[in-house]
């Protein structure tokens, strides 16, 4: 990560229309954008929080934004079955719904049912699957896909990609990649109907974009078949990268990343889906990636594993009893501004559930001023140093 | 009680140090009035939230305050065993360590070791139990009880009582309403003790008050006796009607407040432990009741049944799906400012803990509210008028 990848490093002038992305400054392959979005504008690189069933796990909406969440990522799957899409839709859509009133993401559910491994059925129209709440045998397609998503609202919709195993093996991935292409046509020309239909009202109401997702598994040779593929179908207002940090070697991730920095279209935002842990995010920074997601903040909050910048802390630890220092001396966040880490390894002892909140805000906290901190350090063309010295106070030592 | 009970109905002066009481205005046996505590103010009538495990369950102290609440009680019982009044201590006492900075008031932790059948053994020493966490031997005793709340520090500590069944026969009664006394010559003895302890630090910070409990059961008589014997160990800076809503029929409940309403001195505070639901605060506040606790408020509401101003809502049936309207139009609360009744059943059915703490917090709001709106009837010496009509609307009908 020692080249520069002539990209251009000048500022460009703000995004003018909804969708639109400026990369106002470059360090390496790093960047730090600007991206407008039909309920507000999001500066990367930047961590969205997942809200799995319209609401980031345990926090409330206020909290989400007073952490500095710009973005958070809702799961089409969860929502399609409980309460339905038809409900939200009913109700004003997830935005009014949830009362989060900043940009929001949907994934396409893609991920979540071919993680169903024995409970459904792949065929090129789509994928049958068995709910994992009631039973209910149901079928999700590229064009249902879009149909649920439109109905949710969000400002980005993902494409229904054909997810495969991170170590799969060439043939499928390519079948994965093949398939996420043809995919693809059909579901760019569902969301265009959609955003063509019928009921003026609600096509003002529901403004969003269609992003394309990038398969091609471990294999770098897929990967660029799947970005040339995606490109030749677009334009598009932003990329995806699918199907890495699902069991893969984290320097095969980063090859792969790097391979992909140099042929992604400079002037459009990149999402890496499914990532990340603090390193991760760095890693994925420092290769051009501007979005991440990832349910480890609050799935680790909810356990007692905080991040801080001197490394991880399990808080339920004994040696936290009478801990009176915060979780994190050099953290920002409303829980480390007011608690003791003996009080919240209290509260996870005695099961208390203000605890799993207290402990899931502090990290999506981390997450989110990593993003802002990072963007800082673009800006002023010291994105190495800097990641180079947070990660060692982060090890304690130098980067493993 | 249509009778007017004969108290001063004149304005008294603020209460100039701490513990001191008012009594601002009356009407009828009802009473606004300001007690004075080191951690600040609580007007009366008020509700006091329960915070069992040093929070109130579900919800962040800053949603605690904001809701209103004054005062809340904390569990000596179980803070006791988790984590212990010495972690508790050494972390600054209850209120550093919870980060709760209005007034609070601990129990004795009687009620929970007598609920505890079969797992106890009571002597004259006191209570020996079985923690029901790790099935240890440990002993309760008045003196050790004032010790333990000594140690957590809390504004008002309560008096070791032995708390028998609301049915319990006039012997039983009466053993251990005769107990309670003797239990609380020793509860005086230990908390004048500590008060006067060797550390003059300690003194400084912990500054705290010890109100006795009158037990005696459902017999007027008993209730008589313990009232005295209670007055004849005074003076007290306010007192407490224990053993009630444990079992007995309400009206029961009413006659003893009532008889005990006509003695009590007029111008102490008087709690009503362990009550209560919208109705009973009613009734308690038109006998003489100035404090109130009740878990009701967060247990239901992590059932999602909420208290409305128009009766009882259970958030989860499927009536709510697309209901857009908040859980209670009338309601000032954080909750109904925001959600809607189809967010919140969804948040429910989906098992996302965020719809325990909001309905929570809506349940804690209502009880504070109606303390608020108490006062200001009894102020405006209407409260007659405003408890029959808050109570029709309630029921939909007249009164049961």
């Amino acid at each position: 990560m020692n080249s520069v990848n002539g990209q251009p490093s000048t500022v460009n002038g703000p995004p003018t229309h909804p969708f639109g992305f400026a990369v106002e400054h470059t360090d390496g392959f790093s960047r730090a954008g600007r991206l407008a979005l039909p309920h507000g504008e999001v500066l990367t690189p930047a961590f969205m929080p997942v809200g799995t069933h319209g609401a980031v796990r345990g926090l409330h909406p206020e909290e989400v934004e007073r952490a500095g969440a710009q973005i958070i990522l809702s799961n089409t799957y969860h929502l399609h079955l409980r309460p339905g899409e038809a409900t939200i839709h009913a109700l004003g859509g997830l935005h009014r719904f949830s009362t989060w009133n900043r940009p929001m993401l949907t994934d396409s559910g893609g991920f979540q049912v071919f993680s169903l491994a024995g409970l459904r059925t792949i065929s090129e129209e789509g994928v049958e699957f068995t709910s994992h709440i009631d039973g209910s045998v149901r079928t999700l397609t590229p064009e249902s896909s879009m149909e649920i998503q439109w109905a949710l609202g969000a400002d980005i919709t993902m494409a229904f990609d054909h997810v495969v195993p991170g170590q799969a093996s060439p043939e499928l991935a390519e079948e994965g990649m093949e398939r996420t292409l043809r995919w693809l046509d059909r579901c760019k020309v569902r969301h265009a109907q959609l955003g063509d239909g019928a009921d003026p009202a609600d096509r003002a109401d529901v403004r969003q974009t269609l992003w394309p997702i990038i398969q091609g598994g471990i294999h770098d040779e897929l990967r660029r078949r799947s970005l040339e593929g995606t490109l030749e179908r677009g334009p598009w207002s932003g990329l995806a990268i699918g199907g890495l940090s699902v069991g893969e070697p984290k320097p095969v991730m980063h090859r792969i990343l790097e391979s992909l920095a140099e042929r992604l279209p400079p002037d459009r935002p990149r999402y890496l889906m499914g990532v990340g842990f603090p390193e991760d995010l760095i890693a994925g920074i420092a290769r051009g990636v501007d979005l991440f997601d990832c349910v480890a903040a609050t799935r680790n909050g909810r356990h007692g594993s905080a991040w801080t910048t001197t490394g991880r802390v399990n808080i339920r630890k004994a040696v936290h009893r009478t801990a009176d220092q915060p979780l994190d001396p050099g953290c920002d966040c409303a829980t480390c501004a007011r608690f003791s880490r003996g009080y919240l390894r209290h509260l996870f002892v005695a099961e208390e559930m203000l605890g799993l909140r207290l402990v899931s805000l502090h990290n999506v906290r981390f997450l989110v001023r990593m993003g802002e901190q990072a963007r800082e350090a673009i800006r002023q063309g010291n994105f190495d140093r800097w990641s180079r010295e947070w990660l060692r106070r982060y090890w304690g030592r130098e980067e493993p």
